[in-house]
C-alpha cells in the first residue's frame, strides 16, 4: 500500500471514530458497546492524524518513524515468536519478550502513522499468540525475589511489558474483530491488569518505583479496555481510598523541587510509567489537572532529572549504572511530555542530544520546535534539590562552574532513598573538564548480562558498592553509616545548613547526626574562583565530633593515573595486604601507606589531558594510604579504582581539610604540557573558638582563605587569630583575598 | 594594517624578488649579495601570493589562518621571551622555547599571507634575541645522553627548532636590514647549523630519526642562508661521500613499502623532517627528484603510516604513546605534501578528519581539493608490509575485515627496530569496533609530564614495556628474546611464510629462529568469516621446536572486563603474589592460577558493549594464569591491566592453539544485551605427520576447521586424519566448512 492510499484510509478510519469522544468511555463504568469503544483512547484520533499527516516534514520524527519502522519489519520478518517464559533476565525469552512490547508498540504507532494494515495485524496475532499462552502461565520458573512475574522473571518487567503493550493494542484495537478483540481484551490485557493488582498487591500497594510501573500498566490499561475500575484502583489504590495508588506514588516519592528520592538513576527509571501514565490520565481525564499537581512535580522533576547530570551521564549515586545518561529512552519521553507542556526551549537542546523524540503528539511538537530553530541551551546551574515528600528529608547540592563541562561539585546530603540508598551521607563527587574526577563507585551490577549472575545486583553492590568505605565521606571504626541498615537509614537525613551562590564563590554546608552513635559530622564545600588560579578549586571541611576516641577515615576515589605522592609513602610494591575485613574494607587492596604525621600532604594525578593536585591534613596526626579495589572479588566483578583514605586514629573531635585543584593541561597529540604544576604553595587551618580558617597560599604569593563558623547562623560574629593575622567576619562563612602577607 | 592593503603591499614585495629565481642561489656555491638573495627560498614568492590571495576561500585553510592567527598573537602579547636554558622537557625554558619556534613558523607564515609587517618585526625581534643568546650557550645544563642541545636538554629539540625556525625566518628575511640579517644569519642559524653537525658528527652521522632531524634543519638552513656546504653535507654527511646524511637515511630506513623502522610511532615522528626537507629539496633543488627516489619511497611511508593505524591511532609497536594518531602534526604535513604531489582524494578524507592542513601551497591544494568536495574514503586493506632497506628484514601484516572500525589483526614480524623495539617477535594485537581488543602496552613514559622523570622513557619502560612477557607472544624459561639485547635483536628478524587473502578467509604465517638458542616457533594467524558467527573471528596457531624442554609461556593482554572465567581457577582474593624476578615478571600480579589441563580453556570479557571469548588450548597440558601489571612499580608509572598466560613445562616441542570470537552487544542506554552467547561450542586440535588442524565445532552444528601444514611450501599435500574425519590438502594452509558431522 503505498503511503498517500494508506493516509487516505486511515482518515476515513479516523472520521468514523471522531464520533465518540475518546475519553467519554473512561469516565462510565459502563461498558459501551464495542464497535463505539474500540478506537484509541491514549492518544486521540484527531493527534494521530496530524502525525501522519505533518511528521514527515519534521527530520526527527521522520528519523524516529523511519528506526520504528527497521524495528517492527525487523520483528515482522523475524515472525510473531511468543515463547514460554524460560529464561531470567538477558536470556533468550526475556529478551524476545522484551521485543515483542517494542515491536507492539511500534506496530500500533505505525498503523496510526502509515494506515497500513500490515502492522496492525501484526500486532493482533502477537497478541493472539499471547492470549493463547498467557491463561497457561504460573509464576516464572526463574521468579525471583517477592514478585515474580509471569512473562518474566520479576513482576516489574511484566508490568513494562504492560505500560507499552496497552499503547501498541490501543492504537489497533479498533482493527479487530469482536471476537479476537474480546478474546486479547480478556486473556491478555485484563489477566495482565488482574495479576499486576489485586493478585500482587504487595507491589501494587507500594510506595516504590515497581508500583508506579504496575499502576501505570494497570491504569492505561483500564483507560484502553473501558474499565473504570482499573483506572480508579490504579489512581488510588486497591480500595481506593488513596492511601496506595499512583497520586499517593507521586506525594511521597517526589519532593517539592522533584527529586525523586532513590536518586537520579532510579528517578531515570521511574520517570517513564510517571510520565506516561500522567499523559494518558490527561489525555482522559483532563480535568484531573495531573500535570499542574503539586505545582506541577512531574514536570519539575524532568528538568531536576537533567540538572542532575553531568557530561550526559545522570550523577550516580546510590545504586546506578554508570552509562546511563540523558539519551536514555525514559528521559526522551520526559523531554517530549514535558516540552509540550510549558513550551521551555531549553529542553529542546536535551532532545536534540538526545537525537530521537517520540512518534507521539509531544514528539511531533519536540521535532517542530527543533525543525523551527527553536532550540535554546539548558542552563546547567548551581542548585540545591530538597529530598523528601515535604522538602524536609535532605538536600542534594550541585555547585557548579564554567559551564556544562566545567567544574560540579556534587554534595550529597538527601535521606537514604530506600533499598537503593547507599550509606554514604555527606557524600561528594567531582567533576571537571567532562570527566568524573572525584568518583562514586555506582552499582556493582552488569545489568540484563546473563553471565553476572543473570544481570542482577551482584554480591559485590552489597558488600562494596553501598559500604560507606566506597564513598567519600566518614567511616567511623570501619563501620558503615547506620550499621548498614537502610531502613535505619530512613529515619535519618542530614541537615543542610548553608547554600550560597556568588561570583567566584560557591558554598554548601550540610550536618549528619545519627550516621553513627554518638557521633556529629558536619561537612562544607566551596567552589572557589581567584585570578592567579587556572581554574575554580574545591575547598573541603568536614568535622567531627564524637563522644569517645575512635578511627576516622576519610577516603577520597578519585580517578587518573599518579603523578606525584607528596609524602613519605612505605610501597607494597611486591604484596599488597588487604586493607580490612568487612564493611568493605576487605575489598581494598592496600599501594601505600604512611606513618602518622601533623603535616599536609599532597597527591597529584593526570587525567584526560588535565591535572589535578589533592593537598589535605586533618587536626591530629593522620596517615595516608593508598588503595584500589579488587581484593576478595573471586568472580572478577568488581571495577579496579584507586582511592585515598586519611587515617585518623584516637581522637574524639577532628577536622579534616583539603583542597582540590584541577590545573593544566597535557595534549599528546600536540606534545606539549602547560600548567603541571600546582599554583598552590600550600594549605594551613586555623582554629578560632568557635570557627575555622582554611588559608591557601598561592605561589603567586596571594592568600585565600575561607573562613567557616562551627553555627552557620548569619548573624554572628566569628574571629580567629593565628601568625598575627586575624580573621574576622560575621555569619556561617566569609571569604578573605589577601596580598603577599607581611 | 586591513586586509586590502596588507596584500597589496606583500604583491609589491613579491614583485621584485620575482627578479631573482629563488632556487639559483642554492646551486651555486658563490655567496650572492644579501638584497639578491634575501628573499624566500623554501616557499617560492610566487606560491606565497597564490595562498595570501586565494586561501580566504577555502574553509580549512582559513581556519588554519585563523588558528596561527590566535597562536601567534598570543606570543606577541606575550612579548618576546627568549630565556637562558634551564630546564628539562616539559619544564618552563623548555617550553617557552618550543612555544618560539612554533610563534616564529606562524609570524613568518602570516607575514606572508598578510603582509602585516608586525609579525616580521616579531619574529625579527625574537631572533636578535636569540642571536644575543645563542653564542652564550654551551651544554644546557640539564644536558641528557650523549647529546645534550644548547638551547634544550637534548639536541634533538634543537634541530627541531631549526627545522620550523629556519621556515620562519625564510618567510621575513627579506624584511630585515643587511646588518640584522647578517647578525641573525651568523649568530643564530650559522651557529645552530654548525653545532647540529660538525660539532655533534654522533648525531648528525647516525642512521636514526635524531639525525634526520639534524639533516633537515641544517640543510634548510643551508638553503635559507644560501649555504651550499651546509646542503651537501646535510643531504651526503660531513664528509659528503653518501655515507651519511639525508639519502642515505632514506636508503637505509625505509623498506621499500615505505615502512620506517622504528615503528609507526616513530614514523610517524620521523616523517616530518623527511617530509619537510624533502619538499625543500624539491623546491630548490626539483632535478634530484627527490619525492621520486626509491620509486617514490617518501610518498609510499605516508600511505604506509595511515595504513597502520587502527581508529585513528598509530599501532603501537615497540615504543610508542598510545595517544599518538593520524591527527599529529606530522602527518598532517605528510599527507598535505603527499597529497599535492599524487593527487590521491583518499588522502583527503584522512585531512579531512585531520581538520586541519598546512599554510603552505600543499596545503592549499589540501584545503582546495576538500571545498572542492573531492574526498574521497581512504581504503584500510590488508598488508603486508615489509620491513627492511631492502624489503627482506620481516614484516608487519594487517589483516582487515569490515572497515576502518572492524576488524584488524596486526601480526608483528618486523626487525628489531633500533633502540625503539621491542621483544616481541610474532606479537599480536587485536582490534574490533574501534577498540583496542588485544593489547600492546606500548611505551611506559608520560611524554614531557616533568613530574615522571622529566618525561623521558621511565625505567619500567627497560623493566616491563619492551620486555617480552609484556607481549602477546612466546616467552622460553622466563627471558626475553636475544636476552633483552636490541644489538643481538637487529641481527635476526622473522621471517614471512605466508600472506594469503580471500574471500572470508585471511592468514599469514611467519617463523622466528634466533629469538632463544635452540628455539624455533612459527605463527599462523587467520581471520576467517562463516555465516553462523556474529564477527570473523581470529584463529591463533603457535607452533614451537625446542632442543630441549623448557617453560613456555604464552600470554594475552587483553582490554574489558572478565565477564566469566571457563576453568577452575584459584583466586588470590586476599593475597595475590608476583609472578616471577625479572623480565618484566616482576611487574605481574596474579589473581588467579590453574592446574595443568589438557583440557582446553575459556576466557570471557566485555568491552565498549561487545563480548570476546577467547578460547584456548595446546599440546600438553598447560596452566592458565590471570595477571594483572602494576607489581613493583614505586612510582605508579605503570597503567594496570591485565593478562592470561598459558603456561607449558618441561616440553621441547609445543603448540599453542586459540580462537577469539568477538560477539554480541550490550547497550547500556537501551538496556538491552543480544548475543552474549559464544557461538562456538568446542575448539579441538588434531595433528597429522607434517601439519595441524584447528576444528571449530559452532553452535550451530557446523565445522569450521584451518588446516596448517608445518611447511608453507605451495606444492606439497597434507593430510590429519581424527575421529573418522580426514582432512587432506595441498599448499601451506586449507580451509574446511562441513556440515554437522555423521
Amino acid at each position: 500500500m503505498n503511503r498517500a492510499v494508506s493516509i487516505a484510509a486511515l482518515m476515513a478510519g479516523a472520521l468514523c471514530l471522531i464520533a465518540a469522544p475518546s475519553s467519554a468511555v473512561a469516565r462510565t463504568s459502563a461498558p459501551a458497546s464495542a464497535e463505539t469503544d474500540a478506537g484509541p483512547v491514549l492518544v486521540s484520533p484527531a493527534d494521530w492524524r496530524a502525525m501522519a499527516e505533518t511528521g514527515a516534514r519534521y527530520p526527527m520524527f521522520a528519523a524516529e518513524q523511519a528506526r520504528v519502522e527497521r524495528l517492527v519489519r525487523a520483528a515482522m520478518a523475524h515472525g510473531v515468536d511468543v515463547p514460554v517464559p524460560a529464561d531470567p533476565g538477558g536470556g533468550r525469552t526475556h529478551e524476545q519478550h522484551k521485543r515483542n512490547y517494542q515491536a507492539l508498540y511500534g506496530a500500533g504507532t505505525l498503523y496510526r502513522l502509515t494506515g497500513e494494515r500490515a502492522y496492525a495485524d501484526f500486532a493482533r496475532d502477537m497478541l493472539l499468540e499471547y492470549a493463547r499462552l498467557y491463561p497457561t502461565l504460573g509464576d516464572h520458573p526463574a521468579g525471583r525475589g517477592q514478585t515474580p512475574g509471569r512473562l518474566f522473571w520479576q513482576s516489574l518487567n511484566d508490568s513494562v511489558w504492560l505500560v507499552y503493550g496497552s499503547q501498541g493494542y490501543d492504537a489497533i484495537r479498533d482493527t479487530l474483530n469482536p471476537e479476537d478483540r474480546r478474546t486479547i481484551d480478556e486473556q491478555v490485557f485484563r489477566r495482565m491488569a488482574r495479576f499486576l493488582s489485586e493478585e500482587t498487591p504487595q507491589t501494587f500497594e507500594r510506595i516504590h518505583n515497581h508500583a508506579t510501573w504496575a499502576v501505570a500498566g494497570v491504569g492505561m490499561t483500564g483507560y484502553v479496555l473501558r474499565d473504570r475500575d482499573l483506572v480508579e484502583k490504579a489512581l488510588t489504590g486497591l480500595s481506593k481510598n488513596g492511601e496506595a495508588g499512583f497520586i499517593r506514588q507521586i506525594d511521597l516519592l517526589f519532593s517539592p523541587d522533584g527529586y525523586y528520592s532513590e536518586g537520579p538513576y532510579y528517578q531515570r527509571y521511574a520517570l517513564a510509567p510517571f510520565i506516561i501514565f500522567a499523559r494518558a490520565i490527561e489525555q482522559n481525564e483532563p480535568e484531573r489537572g495531573i500535570f499542574r499537581h503539586r505545582d506541577g512535580v512531574l514536570l519539575k522533576a524532568v528538568d531536576t532529572l537533567i540538572q542532575a547530570s553531568y557530561g550526559g551521564y545522570f550523577i550516580p549515586i546510590n545504586d546506578a549504572i554508570l552509562d546511563k545518561g540523558l539519551d536514555t529512552e525514559e528521559l526522551v519521553t520526559g523531554v517530549a511530555v514535558a516540552y509540550a507542556r510549558t513550551g521551555d526551549p531549553r529542553l529542546l537542546s536535551i532532545a536534540e542530544a538526545q537525537g530521537r523524540t517520540l512518534l507521539s503528539p509531544d514528539g511531533l511538537k519536540v521535532a517542530e520546535g527543533l525543525a523551527a530553530g527553536a532550540a535554546r541551551p539548558f542552563e546547567f546551574r548551581p542548585v540545591l534539590i530538597s529530598d523528601g515528600p515535604d522538602g524536609e528529608n535532605g538536600a542534594l547540592a550541585i555547585l557548579r562552574a564554567n559551564g556544562p563541562d566545567g567544574q560540579a561539585l556534587v554534595l550529597k546530603a538527601t535521606g537514604q532513598g530506600m533499598g537503593h540508598g547507599h550509606f554514604d551521607k555527606l557524600n561528594w563527587l567531582f567533576y571537571d573538564n567532562g570527566q568524573r574526577v572525584v568518583t562514586d563507585y555506582g552499582a556493582a551490577r552488569f545489568l540484563n548480562i546473563e553471565a553476572k549472575s543473570g544481570g542482577v545486583y551482584l554480591p559485590e553492590n552489597t558488600s562494596w558498592a553501598k559500604q560507606t568505605v566506597a564513598h567519600n565521606t566518614l567511616v567511623v571504626n570501619e563501620q558503615s553509616h547506620f550499621g548498614g541498615d537502610w531502613r535505619v537509614g530512613e529515619e535519618h537525613a542530614p541537615e543542610p545548613l548553608l547554600f550560597d551562590i556568588a561570583e567566584g564563590t560557591q558554598i554548601v554546608s550540610a550536618r549528619m547526626t545519627s550516621a553513627y552513635d554518638g557521633v556529629v559530622f558536619t561537612r562544607t564545600q566551596a567552589l572557589l574562583e581567584h585570578p592567579d588560579l587556572n581554574r575554580p578549586v574545591v575547598v573541603d571541611l568536614l568535622r567531627v565530633e564524637g563522644d569517645r576516641p575512635a578511627r576516622y577515615d576519610l577516603p577520597l576515589h578519585f580517578n587518573g593515573h599518579i603523578m606525584t605522592v607528596g609524602w613519605e609513602a612505605q610501597r607494597g610494591v611486591a604484596a599488597r595486604p588487604v586493607l580490612g575485613e568487612a564493611n568493605g574494607y576487605q575489598h581494598l587492596w592496600v599501594d601505600a601507606s604512611s606513618q602518622p604525621s601533623a603535616e599536609t600532604r599532597s597527591l597529584a594525578w593526570l587525567l584526560d589531558g588535565r591535572f589535578y593536585t589533592y593537598r589535605f591534613g586533618a587536626s591530629a596526626a593522620s596517615r595516608a594510604i593508598l588503595v584500589e579495589s579488587g581484593a576478595n572479588d573471586p568472580d572478577f566483578n568488581l571495577r579496579r579504582e584507586p582511592a585515598l583514605i586519611q587515617r585518623l586514629d584516637g581522637q574524639s573531635d577532628a577536622t579534616f581539610f583539603s583542597v582540590l585543584e584541577p590545573h593544566g593541561r597535557y595534549d599528546g597529540t600536540a606534545e606539549t604540557v602547560t600548567g603541571s604544576e600546582s599554583r598552590i604553595r600550600d594549605i594551613r587551618r586555623l582554629r578560632g573558638d568557635d570557627a575555622e580558617v582554611i588559608v591557601l597560599t598561592l605561589t603567586s604569593g596571594r592568600i585565600l582563605a575561607l573562613g567557616v563558623a562551627d553555627s552557620a547562623e548569619a548573624d554572628r560574629t566569628h574571629s580567629v587569630t593565628a601568625d598575627g593575622q586575624t580573621y574576622q567576619w560575621t555569619g556561617g562563612y566569609a571569604r578573605f583575598d589577601r596580598e603577599r602577607p607581611a
